[in-house]
């Protein structure tokens, strides 16, 4: 069987084993013996738990990054659609790659150096919307009220809240498989949450407090 | 000087210590001279490094709930007045205790115990947001449109962005203070994101996906 064959298999049985147990926890003799392989050559080829745990890390986080970016890259559709499609692929991927999705939280809550892996795909997939969310209101004929800073905040508010919504989709569907919300359930409530206080702004009307 | 206070001021040096260096970094040495203190006396006092991070961890902890409680406990007000009470309640108090944030963010990334005590919080405020969420669904007349399940992932949803927002808002003001946007300006953010959706639904009024 080719190299990249076996990786793939010890990759898939790491993740499902971190994914589970964490990282301290999980165990290499039964990464080894999910894989199907004899762990020194799990050693051989992944050389250390750490770096077994790396490359999960990166391969996880490749997929959610170009899960995200197929779903964004459709041009030309209404800012609503195009916002749409991208959580509708994001809620897909989570919902799809539940293990995956727990490695790169276990990652997050492992410390460093995992925990900077994660915090660099975070940036870039805010890179990603705050371009998304500046080039709606431009499309939309915002006349620059919608300032760089205030974009950012909207894209960290959005970034955050969908990471949020997908854990709790994940939580649902593993405490109860039936009653668990699909990934356009999870991805019409985050539209609902925020789709018309994002085209408002467009739009340039805003909510302001009541005088009290 | 009484226990309580010498335990006050060990507390605020560790605060720091921990929020600045993180916890392995974090010199037992350097929090027992910023706190005036013999390094004994903290040992005496909180026991082991562990148990100070732990005691930093409940303390910051009861600081950002008893927050959020007191923002949102007038009764009586609209829906959105009640919002925008919690949200510059919980970014006033981040803005204000950068450290104490940090080390709830340094405690999620830990590892164990820690992490649990930060989940354990979290629960607590999503439970506060869902009640706030589903009164304000039912003083809207919502005749139970918006089920359990979604006013579950709206709490979500707001939790996470709200998260989200107060660490850029933080990472911002580190950054160039003078251009840091206050905590009235976060949370008028986070409502312009939200409050136009959140209040369509109360109304019975959704988002849906054009045909294609």
């Amino acid at each position: 069987m080719p190299r990249e064959v076996r990786e793939r298999q010890m990759l898939d049985a790491a993740v499902t084993a971190f994914a589970r147990h964490g990282y301290q926890a999980a165990s290499m003799d039964d990464i080894a013996e999910a894989a199907g392989v004899s762990k020194p050559l799990v050693y051989l080829y992944l050389k250390s738990k750490e770096d077994l745990f790396t490359a999960c890390v990166r391969r996880e986080i490749g997929a959610l990054v170009a899960a995200v970016r197929r779903g964004t890259r459709e041009r030309g559709v209404s800012a609503d659609q195009q916002l749409w499609n991208g959580l509708t692929a994001f809620f897909a991927h989570t919902a799809a790659r539940p293990d995956g999705v727990a490695v790169l939280h276990r990652a997050r809550t492992q410390g460093e150096p995992f925990a900077r892996e994660v915090a660099a795909m975070r940036v870039e997939v805010l890179t990603l919307v705050t371009e998304l969310l500046a080039q709606a209101a431009q499309d939309a004929g915002c006349d620059g009220a919608l300032a760089e800073r205030e974009v950012s905040g909207l894209a960290h508010a959005l970034v955050g809240a969908a990471e949020s919504l997908a854990e709790w989709a994940n939580t649902r569907t593993a405490q109860r498989a039936d009653a668990a919300p699909s990934a356009k359930e999870t991805a019409a409530t985050l539209m609902n949450f925020c789709w018309a206080g994002l085209e408002n702004l467009t739009k340039g009307a805003r909510w302001v407090p009541a005088p009290r």
